[in-house]
């Protein structure tokens, strides 16, 4: 295989995702739930199909579909997108983080991750063979709360002339973090003091906000939107992750780049799927299906931290998306390792959290993703006892993970 | 944008598709069926969707799919092909092109590509620093039949020890050819020579066959299965061209890596999708679908190739797949270029042909791809003359279309 393989690990999802079925064990690994997506988009892709929308659509997305999305996203970044400029669909927010890693990033950039992250940038930098380096998320955490907070001086430093691509993500996946906007009022006037770097805002969470939060979208922020990609997903936003159907938002100067590479990997996105999504998006505003879903979820989260400390673990309860860190000091497996004290050179998959997430899998039947996956090489240390739970699951099956957990105990 | 985006041309299939839908025009120009696609296959995908199959699914491809496609290739390949190891699904022929380049060809490798050829893989290797270098195939054409032949020793002549890649394409687009067991045979031959050299085989057109013809894998020839990474698509196969999915056959060594590469710029492919080509494949072996396909297909052919030369063009009859070539020299529309005399280094989008095809459109509302933008920069002026059809339309667009061209001539 070609040099640039060789710069790329092995996915933690594939990883988790195989030892999860190999135990027969309750998944609360990778970030899908395990109920049935809403009856009225599985129907509107019913009709899709049947009424023949099933050729090659344009390869930026079907009118039908940017459309929508330019009349829904307007009044949300306080501006006009344009439909055919300013809008690509793509086969997932894994494809278009890809695309616009490819598009935008040339060897020897820097792309500037804000950690713990969701490996795609990563992955994908390292196969464009540019360089990553992480700037820390920090917090002081407390029984069930954690403060997580980037360091805007941190961010400067180490941002350079050499780096492209700063990579954003709210809501935060694994922490949950909402930031707030005066968060990223302060993160755009760090990113303004270097002129050649762009954003690419992963925002796929959008519609998941507990707690009364609200989401605010980095490209909205004064002077970002033209440099900014913002990244959402439809299989995040209705239940479908295995639609693969996602969009990007930006400038024309991004936006047109990103569709090119989509088109040279994909050509299009898959047409019935874009068409029922458009449909889709009509109908949830019409029947409230995204308060349902932010209802839905944040009982969720309340329901997986209950059983969690219940249990004797320390979840800390985030303020948006799919999944909670706990502290896995506390889960009643023997581990070789003690707490914070692994050497930072430690191999990946030798880390304390991973040990302990492959003995909850194995020995409990219950799967969570190790959090130092989440971070860079010299960061590791940072979270060396956490784990990530997923808890867009059903109710049945959170209350059998608990059961795992303590009877494991 | 990034530096490797300079290294790639506009798709010409943009570029019509785009003029078509301006004048309003008969679009035989990109490959895809302006009909509707089988009911059953339509319901497989209902059942899917319906029965919740709507979650991420494995990236190599969903079990259900790569063991019914194991089953369907192994007596194909003539030896047992895992499924698990030797199969990827992936987001469409394209995608799999892509991916293949990404994962195996290096900056400097040289991509060897019988031409006229797909664009797929020229663009892939363009944003991977790759050279790619075109063998011609070549005939004296009569007035409804071309002898394509490729030359081997033209063909060992552009192999060096830098080539880390050939692309084959059976049934051939545009020429139509079906390459024979024997013209494979001799290219194994010389591909033996080279100890790197692998194979990238685009079969998508391996259900569309003509004349009693036969079609053959290259994967299937003696010694080639360990070098070959072959190339199929659904969307072909299914007249589904807007679900993008499409798969590999290879060894584990070239699948792994190609896998690796979708996973990293796609995840997985839609997974209701995958499970409809499952249901699909079993019923079309039930139905006797694929026996239909080649009977319409061929009728289809002929039916254009008739109009065709009615309308006074000079059509050359393919073996197999999608598309027509002919002479449009006939047309009468006034050119500014008269025939085979344009100059080597004429930028492709000045050439003849454009500019035919261009006419064709707007003047006659009937749109063809001009051939030459399937031929590599030294080679462009062997079809200078040349406008690829695709007849995989209604009777009734076919009629429509010829009703233009008399009537503008
Ligand atoms: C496409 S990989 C899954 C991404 C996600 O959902 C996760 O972080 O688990
Ligand atoms: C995915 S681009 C279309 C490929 C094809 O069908 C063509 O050559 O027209």
């Amino acid at each position: 295989s070609s040099v640039r393989m060789g710069r790329t690990e092995p996915s933690v999802f594939a990883e988790f995702s195989e030892l999860s079925d190999k135990f027969n064990a309750v998944n609360l690994g990778q970030g899908f739930p395990d109920y049935a997506m809403p009856d009225f988009v599985k129907e509107a892709a019913v009709e899709a199909i049947r009424a023949d929308y099933n050729q090659y659509s344009r390869p930026a997305g079907h009118a039908r579909l940017v459309e929508k999305l330019a009349s829904r996203y307007s009044p949300r970044f306080g501006r006009s997108i344009d439909a055919y400029t300013e809008i690509g669909v793509v086969g997932g927010a894994t494809n278009a983080i890809f695309s616009a890693l490819v598009a935008l990033v040339d060897p020897d950039d820097e792309v500037v991750c804000v950690e713990p992250y969701f490996d795609a940038p990563k992955i994908a930098a390292d196969l464009m063979g540019a360089t990553t380096i992480g700037v820390p998320l920090r917090a002081d955490w407390a029984e069930t709360a954690a403060d997580w907070k980037l360091d805007l001086d941190e961010l400067d430093d180490a941002l350079t002339e050499r780096t492209k691509l700063l990579v954003l993500n709210t809501p935060h996946n694994p922490t949950g973090k909402v930031f707030s906007r005066e968060e990223l009022e302060g993160i755009a006037e760090v990113v303004k003091r270097y002129p050649r770097l762009l954003v690419l805002s992963d925002e796929v969470y959008e519609g998941m906000v507990y707690d009364g939060l609200r989401h605010h979208h980095v490209g909205a922020v004064e002077g970002m939107f033209e440099r900014t990609i913002s990244v959402f997903s439809v299989g995040k936003t209705f239940s479908a992750t295995g639609w693969r159907v996602g969009y990007a938002v930006g400038p024309e100067p991004l936006i047109a780049p990103l569709v090119r590479v989509h088109q040279a990997s994909n050509f299009s996105t898959p047409t019935p799927l874009q068409i029922a999504s458009a449909i889709a998006f009509d109908k949830a505003e019409e029947f409230g299906y995204f308060e349902d879903l932010t209802a839905t979820l944040q009982a969720k989260r309340d329901k997986l931290c209950r059983l969690l400390r219940t249990a004797g673990l320390s979840p800390i309860t985030p303020q948006g998306g799919y999944f909670l860190l706990a502290d896995t000091t506390k889960i009643g497996i023997p581990t070789e390792f003690p707490l914070w004290e692994a050497p930072e050179d430690l191999p990946l998959r030798d880390r304390r959290d991973f040990a302990v997430c492959r003995q909850l899998c194995e020995r409990a039947g219950v799967t969570a993703i190790p959090a130092s996956a989440f971070f860079s090489f010299g960061h590791r240390h940072i979270t060396d006892s956490l784990a990530r739970f997923c808890f867009s699951k059903k109710d049945d099956t959170l209350n059998e993970a608990f059961r795992r957990i303590v009877h494991s105990g």
